[in-house]
């Protein structure tokens, strides 16, 4: 069966839109902030994509481009003006960004309160350990996925392939807080297949398409695709997957609209919690 | 074979105390800030002990003895004071704190610079992405113990049995950092042992008298045993598990004196940063 994220994305941004019209009628209107750095065609695409929907729920968007040559100083002081800005509730840094800039030190110069893409220090530590915080935007809405599934995930062995700092890692310890056992495997585990066999619920984050094949699945698993490689082809190769699968992410229509869908219910709750601080 | 804690302790402290020698002779005493909420006897003599090591050592140390029925904010308001005071290179909270209290705000109001027990958010985090920062002091003392066994950790299985903040998901996140194929087990966890059986690196992290028995380990498995129950009791069966493991941490004299040593460096690490700032 299909995990359909482009439906489940739906009720949760028809959500965030009517939670942001009745922001607005309180004289708020949750303004996310694009930061673009350089011009490469993907990110392009994505961040116009988060923006037209951002839109579409009411929701202002500042959108800041910056050139490709730029020094991580100048980014950070433009981060960390966004950060203090009190117009702007959500931060959303582009990534990845030209390799000459330091990501992590970008990352953080965003405030944590408005780190609604989930990619700060703090904000991976607090999905560690259960504390209030943003949620990473990708592994938030594959819980998100998860649950309006009613996948029971306590006990479960879940296995997560990849370890970035904005998907593997968090997906991993947001599953472990839903009491899952959770397996990391990676570029240098020794053979894969031996793991991903265990999978009752399986997440692929490595960015190499197709590179699960069916045979490494265990049957009945629960198969979540956060692949997006050019092309709109997974980490999974679906037709091997589908028939051993339970329930399966399509690509595209799986885990990508879930994110822009958290990433925007997190900015109106960034809005929400500004409003309150006033 | 067992895994001498202590022998491999005395180096590192040794290392510290000469490195606290020629701080002291630049002016600069190494200070380690220790504070007990309560009396509880186990905490009492863990203090006491930290406290004699550091002075062992030549590290300065100061101690805060606060009631049992101090609140959160008052407990904050003195770490706060602390990580302002240049006196002091190091804070180290004895936990558990009592159950009234915040744990976490407790934690948090230690200055990440002077985290020398590494139990912060942006410890934890630094960790788990490979940023400067200090490690918490158990999983620290765990890998310098592996390393000291020369224990090779790419592409090996890791299973930590524990979820704690300050214990098993740090080490987790330190071992993945080394290339280990990491699982975390816990309390949840179905058919514990199906995981502790396949385990090349199994870290018992649950503070549970031999919890783990010999028939759940993997014979040639290296087995390091992070329990401190009542007693001086592991959380492995020592008996049943020696003959199956190539290498084995004993309790006492495994990674109890490699936490301290830990403690010890990263106090010493923190007085020669707050130096180089000067």
């Amino acid at each position: 069966m299909l995990m359909d994220g482009t439906a489940a994305a739906k009720r949760i941004v028809d959500q965030a839109a009517a939670d942001t019209a009745a922001l607005k009628a309180d004289g708020v209107t949750p303004c996310l902030a694009t930061v673009l750095v350089g011009s490469d065609p993907a990110s392009v695409t994505y961040v116009r994509m988060k923006q037209n929907r951002s839109a579409k729920a009411g929701i202002g968007s500042w959108h800041v481009e910056l050139p490709e040559a730029i020094t991580t100083r100048t980014l950070v002081a433009a981060l960390t003006e966004l950060s203090q800005d009190p117009d702007v509730h959500g931060i959303l840094l582009q990534h990845p960004v030209p390799p000459h800039i330091d990501e992590r030190a970008a990352f953080e110069a965003i405030a944590p309160e408005k780190d609604v893409d989930g990619v700060t220090m703090h904000s991976f530590a607090a999905m560690a350990f259960g504390e209030p915080g943003f949620v990473s935007a990708t592994p938030g809405g594959i819980l998100r996925l998860l649950d309006e599934y009613e996948v029971d995930l306590a006990g479960k062995h879940a296995v997560v392939v990849g370890r970035s700092p904005i998907l593997g890692k968090p997906v991993g310890m947001m599953l472990l807080a839903r009491d899952a056992t959770v397996t990391y495997c990676h570029s240098r585990t020794a053979d894969l297949a031996s793991y991903t066999r265990q999978a009752d619920i399986l997440v692929a984050a490595v960015g190499k398409p197709k590179f699960i094949t069916g045979d490494a699945i265990k049957p009945g698993a629960v198969v979540i695709d956060a692949g997006y490689n050019p092309g709109n082809i997974g980490d999974v190769d679906f037709a091997g997957a589908v028939d051993k699968a339970s329930l399966i992410t399509p690509v595209p229509g799986g885990v990508g609209p879930m994110t822009i869908a958290v990433l925007l219910e997190q900015t109106v709750a960034a809005a929400k919690m500004a409003q309150r601080r006033l």
